[in-house]
């Protein structure tokens, strides 16, 4: 560690007897004092993929007590690989090594792997301890905070799975000095949209510093991903299960699922998908006449400066989209629920968009 | 119904937001006041199996109202089928009738039905609601009550599953009617199992009754069920995860479960196994000398008049049932734990049983 200890951070996120840290800072990885204090008992299997094994699992063994028994599952990289397959085959090797209840899955990986083993842990023997370890930024500051787990099913993104809580999550932020520049972008998508739902501040900050953290500027980013998670832990906080103000971290979801659904796993990137979808909402909202154009087009410079799609898949036609929003966990009861925004800073649920409305902005939308 | 109101009892399962009643009386089936209440939206999925549907399915649906979207999912029937891609045909079957996180899952049938119907329920968009229709003894003492669910692996019974409690259980006496003798036993197995663990009065008011029970006495069989539930449900409401006294529920489940592994799903009921397995851990608290001889012949002769099996399967020998009793959910870091009698009403956990005194009981105990 050459940085200062100023670039630790540790944050709370609030659950009662399921409250857990999140450490973030530069070279937390090799360090044993950030793992030990959240394993369960001596046996602990860790989950990662081809891409990330290579680069990271050694140093994170490094940061292990000697007397463990530590096995591994290295899983297939991507978005296509989250099925119910994969996670049978984290299972399989928990079984295979004996481990029992007092075991605890490592998840050192993007939002993929942490959501698959997050799931595995949930469901084998009922329930063991996970901790997640993610490598990504869009694991970082999203999926790696708040409990969700699961695969996707061919009929829909995340259908499938729990929501089970880490004992603790560990940022590194030296792993972002090997993330594909895509994928910083995606993990870009996600930063952006807290700003959009909870803090124009925030937002403002982030028109300021887009090309710092695009350039992996370590104040920057750890100023980002220290805010993201704050925002992430109040919510999950105010509301576990998704039963309302939850459901606001899902701006850009319902849009960006059906694109990522219709192209097929992996294709787009989540955060690429939701970067299209926040623009889609933003747009809507200012057809509500909640957002001037001039808002929706601050929303469309972030994202263009995140270097994020701007325009929806060239084959997709309104009706693809309608029928895949169908799906979307959010509704209740045939009713389509959206996230749109209030004023930039706020969003809101809201099941009353005319159908029209909702028709033209999506045949209107710009296409690849 | 032509039985008096008497025969209607109502327990309540105490776990906070998530309590739940248990109705048990005979013609409940048919009566909507049983189920309307506890359906969390208008999609209803009824998970049965090819034995019950013929038997029960239109009668269950007469007690839903008439507003409502129905589906069904039927299975084949078998402890041979408690696997996942069982559980998958029911989360195929709500995603192709397109339901959402506000649907409702009724299991009607045997534990097997409950379990994955349960388990189902647990991982559909990470968590719905769900009611429990038990239709055999065993599954109305037993796995309807308190939130465990899950599938066998082949590895190992029970591996994957989580802990998610109904919102309520409806048991309808009526319905053992068509059970099958070679059934009613293997349930009468656990009911016996609360008296050894926390009820000497109700092992002897078993002594007296068995015949009652076989013959299908209706008040007899409704106190053994009230009797059976409101134990479990003390349990349950004590610890919900199996953290401590819950494990008592599973006196004779470790020998049981290690004779179901061995001999395959489906040859031996569970109830059989756990029969065999409670002499076997009588046997065993005796030549710990915590129980007397005559303890022993006691739970015996109870077992004899049940119809269940003495003795374990032929082909089984000591080191079979050691190498499957070392993946049990109890153990913890290496140890084996055992469910045993301090005496006749009185369970306790056990980890430190002397290996030779238990090869010794293995290599002695009769066999088929």
């Amino acid at each position: 560690m050459n940085e200062p200890d100023a670039a630790l951070k540790t944050l709370g996120v609030s659950l009662g007897d399921r409250s857990y840290p999140i450490h973030i800072g530069p070279g937390l990885l090799g360090d044993p004092q950030w793992l030990t204090p959240h394993l369960a008992g001596r046996q602990v299997m860790v989950v990662t993929n081809d891409s990330v094994a290579p680069l990271y699992l050694e140093t994170l063994k490094q940061g292990l007590p000697d007397d463990l028994d530590v096995r591994e599952v290295i899983l297939p990289d991507g978005e296509a690989t989250k099925n119910l397959a994969n996670v049978e085959r984290i299972w399989d090797a928990l079984l295979a090594a004996g481990f029992n209840r007092r075991c605890t899955l490592i998840a050192l990986g993007g939002g993929v792997i942490g959501d698959m083993a997050g799931y595995a842990a949930a469901s084998y023997q009922r329930g063991v301890a996970f901790i997640q370890v993610p490598t990504t930024l869009l694991a970082q500051v999203d999926s790696s905070v708040g409990g969700k787990t699961g695969v996707n099913h061919p009929r829909g993104k995340n259908m499938i799975g729990a929501f089970w809580q880490p004992r603790a999550v560990l940022v590194d932020t030296h792993t972002l000095a090997t993330l594909p520049p895509r994928e910083l972008s995606a993990g870009l998508a996600e930063v952006i949209k807290y700003g959009l739902i909870r803090d124009v501040d925030f937002l403002a900050w982030l028109e300021a510093s887009m090309a710092m953290l695009r350039d992996l500027d370590a104040a920057a980013l750890t100023t980002a991903i220290e805010r993201s998670c704050s925002i992430k832990a109040e919510i999950v906080a105010e509301d576990e299960t998704e039963q309302g103000v939850r459901a606001l971290l899902n701006l850009g979801h319902t849009f960006g699922h059906a694109i990522e659904t219709h192209q097929g796993y992996g294709h787009w990137l989540h955060g690429e998908a939701v970067g299209a979808g926040m623009q889609m909402a933003a747009e809507l909202s200012h057809r509500l006449g909640w957002l001037e154009a001039s808002d929706v087009a601050r929303v469309r410079n972030l994202l263009a400066a995140a270097a994020l799609p701007l325009a929806a898949p060239g084959d997709m036609r309104a009706e693809d989209f309608l029928s895949l929003m169908r799906l979307d966990k959010k509704n209740l009861d045939g009713r389509l629920r959206l996230i749109l925004l209030g004023c930039l800073g706020d969003a809101c649920v809201h099941d009353a968009t005319p159908p029209e409305m909702l028709v033209s902005l999506l045949e209107e939308f710009p296409r690849a």
